[in-house]
């Protein structure tokens, strides 16, 4: 088991990474001390893996809530009623959430817990590889609005994170690509080291090598947790994490989020933006082809669907990353470093959306 | 104009305090920066003063909504409602949102601007003399779950709260002396020379003398502030606030929340609690008497309704204040000092019970 330490002063807590931490008995009692829990799901993953979580925690009071699955459930609504749950069985301040599912279930959950009595204990048990490398590091919870992902929410940080990676073996192959977006995400931002170690084992991963997951787990909530304990609440290198996400959201938006996962649109995002940070002359053409490569190799090299640049750039600008007007993004000044910038030619914008979306 | 600097360090705030604040145009513009605001109010409070806010911030967008007027439309549905108007509205991370009315719409839209987009700004103006020497301290935002009060919420702190005296001039009677509850709290649980000035200037107060009713709120405010920048998630001390509160619980509960005032209650409260303190011979009579007499010209000295000591003891019950099925009590050790305390013989909490209830 691979231990990270997400070193938040008072609110630090611990990510424990491993093959069948859910089953062995011993991780989750040990991890967990409150007696009154509430155990948020989804109907996909609790017939999986909820009676694992209640057997290592036979001793406790377990009440068990399961939300449709999709991200299309993650409202206000269902947080309602995950609070009428907790109200109903007299959850006092000492209870404690467990978030069992992917990034929309730990948002949700999370959010819940945030809001119950101004804030009770929450644990992420996260099966999906994206909400392992994502949703475990920044303490950001919360639900989607009509008018826009995300909108309602509060930051609020996990007792303890279990990223079990035998549950990755029930995950849909396409979804564990999608998550390998991310990890590529945080080497091409931040570690081009971590970005060889990735090219060597990419098979592995593919392959659902237990040590090589832990290891990209640990590695990416890692490279995360640096950045958010320097800018825990977004002012300004969190920013940096959103490598990819300004043109994947185009595209996300293009579609109606529901042919294109998060990780593929953030996949096509990353290597829209490493082909502009190359036209912008900050990176050789041949790191832009290193990471197409990579991204083909992962099954990630997926053409954006086709709308004009302007179609395109009015997309992004809906997106939060925009400060006076200006779309900001994040571009390679390296493999390994990233910048967020205002500051680019509006050609070369135009000739890269052009380039890819037209 | 008072002011005091609530020195919750990064998140550091000025409470102004003054008479008509909100109409002597330089205020609420030298307060307030940013450029898009929600206004948030009811269908009492708009009508007198949403207009003043408006023509104070004219060089700004401003955007209205108007709640019904009610502990029971602080709702879940209503903050969803107001979230609804920040998203039409594509109110960005740096708007800001005010709450111009009394506690309900302070704890609604505070929690509201905590869940937008994860947090954004938000300005209290408190029209009632409860939520001026009580919200305006402690960051506690939320509503009411159908379960119970304030079930529901986020610490979230404004970043300026402005008092302005002349907004009392509307308040009825009844529920200026219902703030007065709390005021007198203050002085009985942590200031014995402010209660010795509250038995000299009642009469200025309930005469709504715009000097007296300013040293009053900045006196609140001043103790209630020093209590949670010592104890800001409250873990302890932050207890004592709830004097008269477990015992105004039971009338409230009792009562249906309908015929009681808030404040009304925490004031019969307090007197069962001085009573107790008195018993367990912690406090002469004569501080009772003395306790007794300045409810009573504040015209707060309120018979409780009739019920049997258990069946109050039952209502104290389901109070927050329980740990480990015990009822912990905030009693008087002298008049300005107070402790919270699980440890008292049961027969005087019976006999006291059964002298105010029975």
């Amino acid at each position: 088991m691979l231990k990270l330490e997400v070193a938040l002063g008072e609110r630090a807590y611990p990510i424990l990474i491993g093959e069948s931490l859910l089953s062995d008995g011993k991780t989750l009692p040990a991890s967990i001390s409150a007696q009154d829990i509430l155990l948020v799901s989804n109907t996909t993953v609790a017939p999986l893996y909820a009676d694992r979580v209640r057997d290592a925690l036979q001793d406790r009071r377990v009440v068990d809530v399961r939300l449709p699955d999709g991200e299309q459930h993650k409202t206000l609504d269902n947080v309602s009623r995950v609070l009428d749950v907790l109200v109903a069985n007299r959850f006092g301040r000492d209870s404690l959430v467990i978030a069992l599912g992917g990034g929309v279930v730990g948002d949700l959950a999370g959010f819940s817990a945030a809001c119950y009595q101004r804030g009770v204990a929450f644990a992420q048990l996260p099966t999906t590889l994206l909400s392992q490398v994502d949703s475990s590091v920044g303490g950001k919870t919360g639900v989607n609005h009509p008018g826009g992902k995300n909108l309602i929410g509060a930051f609020h940080q996990p007792r303890v994170v279990i990223s079990d990676t035998a549950t990755l073996r029930t995950l849909p192959a396409r979804e564990l690509r999608a998550g390998l977006a991310e990890v590529i995400k945080y080497a091409l931002v931040f570690d081009v080291a971590f970005l060889g170690w990735l090219e060597q084992h990419l098979d592995d991963l593919l392959a659902l090598d237990a040590a090589a997951l832990a290891h990209a787990i640990y590695r990416s909530c890692e490279l995360k947790a640096q950045v958010v304990l320097r800018d825990e609440h977004e002012q300004g290198e969190r920013a940096l994490l959103n490598f990819g996400h300004t043109f994947g959201h185009a595209i996300e938006t293009a579609t109606g989020y529901t042919e294109w996962l998060h990780g593929e649109a953030v996949a096509a995002g990353m290597l829209i933006a490493a082909d502009m940070s190359s036209r912008l002359g900050l990176l050789p053409a041949s790191d832009v082809q290193r990471v197409r490569l990579l991204l083909q190799r992962a099954g990630l090299a997926i053409d954006p669907p086709r709308m004009t640049a302007s179609r395109a750039m009015q997309l992004m600008g809906v997106d939060k990353k925009v400060r006076a007007g200006r779309i900001r993004l994040v571009l390679l000044e390296a493999l390994g470093r990233a910048r967020f910038t205002a500051d680019y030619p509006d050609d070369a914008l135009a000739a890269t959306l052009t380039e890819y979306f037209d």
